[in-house]
């Protein structure tokens, strides 16, 4: 193997940019049915070969473009509000999650991948890893300190917490429930915390 | 129109019924994805325009056929146990669902049909008015009798109630999680009804 040079990975990152950017732009443009590695790779100036040796799939290429996406578009990293109040600081998120959903502008693209994600156990594995676990973190760390200051049970299961917050959401958006509004979300986040206060 | 003779109806329930079990046999046999039209009407001895005339789509006759075989299953309803013990029935029915998800045997025709149904806005309309309403009305049916009995805040929103019991299961499961299983069920119950007693 010939040793590398310093051009190559300048390279292939500046490939992999034009990878995601080109499936980015391309899910606000055509249907994500249409969206295929070919369509990705010629808008991208790529062969269709260079994106295989990186992703094994076009739900894998697409859960990495919307990721790139939301990571330059809110600073490196998700954190959630820290007000002080627990109550307050979830329902702003959840209000902001529903409506998010609640747009199909939005949420078209995230439906598709998820339709991807629920078909297939490995992009679901990559899922997990990339996108659930770090925004788990995130609100782990709020809820923790909502425990420290008193607003939690010691003893409350802080991911169940996160499931109970997230799980009827995301049933409601997914089998297109037309009641999905800040109603919802406030009434959901009162009914949680109630459990777990 | 010429007058309809005595034999039509009956002769129509029978082909329903035929296109019906069709569904389910090739439903224990193929891939959801091998599952077509034309393999129903032939499995069920009826023309492909037989079925198309009663069912929009693939998803639509699987929601039928899934539903028939629950029903012959269960008898004419669904119906909650009422022990009088509140939590330690709907453990009981979050044991047994969570227990079926996990089975991906009896699971992956559910899953399947969910695919079709978060893509597909009409379909997701059949299956709330013919799957999702009867068993929220059974549940809400046990969740009122709790209410009687002083286990439920009179107050307690219980629309809400069975979103917090099936949203994070139904997630959990469509999002290929490993912890799937009876303390989940358990903590989920004991979650919900710690906001609501």
């Amino acid at each position: 193997m010939p040793p590398r040079t310093p051009a190559q990975p300048r390279r292939r990152e500046s490939s992999r940019i034009a990878i995601l950017d080109a499936t980015r732009d391309l899910l606000g443009e055509v249907p994500y049915a249409k969206l295929t590695i070919e369509s990705i790779a010629a808008r991208a100036g790529v062969g269709k070969q260079t994106i295989y040796r990186w992703w094994e799939s076009k739900g894998a290429v697409v859960l990495d473009a919307l990721l790139a996406a939301s990571e330059s578009a809110e600073g490196t990293g998700i954190e959630l509000p820290d007000s002080g109040d627990l109550t307050r600081d979830l329902k702003a998120v959840l209000r902001a999650t529903t409506a998010e959903f609640a747009d199909p502008s939005f949420s078209a693209p995230i439906r598709a991948l998820m339709i991807e994600i629920i078909a297939d156990p490995a992009l679901a594995a990559l899922y997990q890893e990339k996108l659930q676990q770090p925004t788990h973190q995130a609100i782990l760390t709020r809820l923790r300190s909502a425990q420290h200051a008193g607003q939690l049970r010691p003893d409350a299961d802080l991911t169940l917490v996160i499931d109970m917050l997230y799980g009827p959401l995301t049933q409601r958006w997914l089998l297109h429930s037309t009641t999905l509004d800040d109603a919802f979300a406030d009434a959901l986040v009162d009914g949680v915390l109630h459990g777990f206060a």
